[in-house]
């Protein structure tokens, strides 16, 4: 073995252990929320944060930065070989862990912990001010964060490379800014369209173990593997990697909305997908790593909307369904079921979005969220502005911060620049959709026929295999032979949405 | 703070530290045998190897050999206090772990796990030469551990003192002779007794769900704590401590047998109740943790027979088991019941052996270790060694090597020494009762009246809250005022079982 090839298996060697180390992190987290009795809260607290302490000391050591470094004056770093990428991946990785200083990681955990509480309680009363001391304190460090890290145009991009790597903020604007021109006018023609979903029939009695059976069906049939997963209730639906062979996700169960639980096994089913068709022999890697946050949540939003609410997937599953739910569907038609998984009104509150208006909702955030960091905009402004800015976009006057600018726990939880990964997501999905319909023949022929495994194996091949080898808009660009653009997604949606409402 | 205390400090801080990792190998075992999909074993190897990795490196830091010196040398280690209780077993630990070679620890690690699939093959097969050379290493392997954590008289002691630390064969030897030569004739008797058990009455149909449900209502009433406890399902039942405030057990249901679950799940809630009363605020330290093996058992045993199998007990239990098993036992008196889950007999299998038997298959383990460590007996003898031994102690002809000296997992895994502390529980558990009878003036007439808590408290304040600060030898001197001897558990099998089976 040449001395490179050495320090390349040690450095691997290395973030095996560091990767390995965070799967415990993660099944003390998965454990929290699902098994573990309430007495066990206080030592969970203790356990998550000695591994942290041990995952920061290994993750920021010297060596690795030394190694590095000897590999970048290398071959191996610079032949656009899956190497250079985990070289160039692994340096981003530790040059930020070793520019955050460990005392503001410390305070940002220790500010968000206390805000958590004082989010739901504020929630709960329609108390913004009671939040704002601590919403204007983790927008400061938010700051001091990006401070430390560095970025080249403004604050906000060094906080929205923690999810989604290699995108700008001047990007997701230009990217938005066009969703947005035409996206306002496709909702306002779907709305006036001259039909109505009959979503009535998604509101009836749904029995929990019923539910369980058909979305653990239905999540198995387009591919994913109980064999190295299961699926769990919690409160806040997720999928984590405990590691390879075994990803796990949740859903929580209401038994008068079909919906909830089905399309929320369909969506975090897609992240499990991808998270088990990652490369296994790469674990620790970043070449055995999802790409981005938005290139995730386009796994997840593809199988939830693009696949699980096309007609041609209830073609498939709707007797399945009666067979499920005869007391509930023994009586409806597939076209009305389909409607009534398909409805489309404005409404105030984002996780119950259909999917023309998720993405406004993001857009929104996503400008609250640059004013504030960027100073344009201040904390106590906050509920104000969210309120216009909803106006303007949807047309709903906001009675209450609780179903306004309280709504989401991102904020509370110093998550700035979060939010736009999830319109990102529906972006880069419908531009992947539409380029898998086209080498594939026809996505809609085969679902009717009960086949997912093409799409399955198409986004394996072209997206889940390559890890993070190349940044998010260069894989984009790779798998469909276009930089991303809004036209994807406005055209899926005109096509979807516009014959469904009688709207032209 | 003086420099000692710093020291002292110092020395918690890390042990916390190191008990915390501990608990995060716990939850990964717990879930490997819970809810861990099959394709996760590959990766959990990973992950506690690498944990336990780390948790050697850190018990065994020359600063900790540091600190307990300088402890060692002042007032703090000699004054009866619990403080020097905890320097007393931390060097006992802490010398034990450093003088353990790596090397041997990772071998005894790689041949228990290759033998632990050659054993289940060999018991299925009925095959013990198949089995023989991974016993005869295993054997070889115990020895050199024996050699190198050092002993005063004989090897075995060095073993012994993983599970029962405080005491050598020599003494455990003395008491399980006197027990021995009580049992034998006490047995005889029994079973030549005028009567015989209804057994078939917990051999009917006994629900899963009923079985839960009541086996989590006899549990929480005897003291297991559910808000900082679970109950959940496993091929072997067992008993872990995820941390303070979160103590689980596990268990197993046979919709045949009554007996499995329900005295399976009072046995590990016996234990719970044991780890769920340590001291919280000495967690990690010695003093915050169980004193030995045997006395951990005797909090089982106590709970499952002493308290559990009494007349008392299903006087007040009864009638809850009529109302979740109608159909078993709507018809059934009390004193059938309690009859037939005190079945005796002689029989082949250890795990399924009566209160009077079970100590004779221990005692036959005991003996043979012993023999198979001092190197008297031959691994390849060690099944004729043991069908005579069991014709002598049950006067009954082992057919099969599956029935006799194959039945148990301990050796292929390397536990020699461990068999012991199960007699040595039960004899703990005899002790203690009789001396808690006497203190809270008749503990029958509590059970009868559903009142458990007594009993809990007086082990609590007896046993539980001091951890090992007493070796176990001391610890039942002091609770009973007498040192370990077999008469008071012969003085309560004839006491029980003579009157039920019509001895004299």
């Amino acid at each position: 073995m040449s001395p490179k090839a050495e320090t390349y298996e040690k450095l691997t060697r290395e973030y095996r252990d560091i990767a390995t180390l965070g799967t415990c992190e993660a099944i003390l987290s998965w454990d929290e929320v699902t098994y573990m009795p309430e007495g066990g809260a206080e030592h969970r607290a203790n356990q998550k944060a000695l591994l942290a302490g041990m995952f920061h000391q290994k993750a920021t050591s010297p060596a690795i930065g030394n190694w590095l470094s000897e590999l970048e004056s290398s071959e191996l770093a610079k032949n656009g070989h899956p190497q250079a990428a985990n070289v160039r991946e692994l340096r981003r990785q530790y040059d930020k862990m070793v520019k955050l200083p460990e005392s503001l990681v410390t305070e940002i955990t220790r500010v968000t912990s206390l805000a958590h509480p004082i989010w739901v309680e504020a929630r709960k009363k329609n108390d913004f001010k009671s939040f704002l001391p601590s919403l204007e304190k983790i927008i400061e460090l938010c700051r001091q964060k990006a401070d430390a890290i560095g970025y080249k145009e403004q604050p906000y991009d060094a906080l929205l490379d923690d999810y989604e790597p290699n995108t700008t903020s001047a990007q997701v604007e230009r990217v938005f800014s066009a969703l947005r021109a035409d996206l306002v006018p496709v909702l306002e023609k779907i709305v006036g369209g001259t039909k109505k979903s009959p979503v009535e029939i998604v509101e009836r009695s749904y029995p929990q173990a019923a539910q369980q059976a058909f979305s653990e069906h239905a999540a198995a049939a387009i591919g994913y593997n109980f064999g190295t997963g299961r699926l769990d209730v919690t409160t806040h639906p997720f999928c984590t990697q405990i590691g390879p062979g075994d990803v796990r996700i949740t859903t929580r169960y209401n038994e008068k909305r079909f919906n909830d639980a089905f399309f929320g096994v369909l969506h975090e089913a897609g992240h499990g997908i991808y998270e088990q068709n990652l490369r296994r022999d790469e674990f620790g890697l970043p070449t055995g790593e999802a790409c981005s946050l938005g290139i995730h949540e386009s796994q997840s939003r593809m199988w939830e909307n693009f696949v699980g609410r096309s007609h041609a997937f209830w073609e498939h599953f709707f007797p399945a369904a009666q067979k499920h739910f005869p007391e509930a569907l023994g009586k409806v038609s597939v076209d009305d079921f389909h409607f009534a998984v398909n409805d489309v009104r404005p409404s105030f509150i984002r996780v119950e979005a259909d999917e023309v208006t998720y993405n406004l909702h993001i857009m929104l955030r996503f400008e609250m969220e640059l004013a504030l960091i960027r100073g344009d905009l201040q904390a106590k402004d906050a509920p104000a502005a969210w309120n216009e800015k909803f106006k303007n976009y949807f047309g709903l006057q906001v009675k209450n911060d609780a179903q306004g600018c309280l709504q989401d726990v991102h904020w509370s939880a110093g998550l700035f620049g979060y939010f736009p990964t999830y319109a990102l997501g529906n972006l880069f999905a419908a531009q992947f959709f539409a380029k898998a319909d086209t080498d594939l023949g026809g996505l809609h022929a085969q679902f009717r026929k009960g086949q997912f495994e093409p799409l399955r194996k198409w986004l394996t091949d072209k997206i889940h295999v390559h890890g993070r080898r190349y940044p998010a808009p260069e894989l984009v660009q790779q798998v469909t032979g276009k930089p991303l653009s809004a036209e994807p997604l406005i055209t899926y949606l005109k096509g979807k949405f516009y014959p469904l409402y009688g709207a032209k």
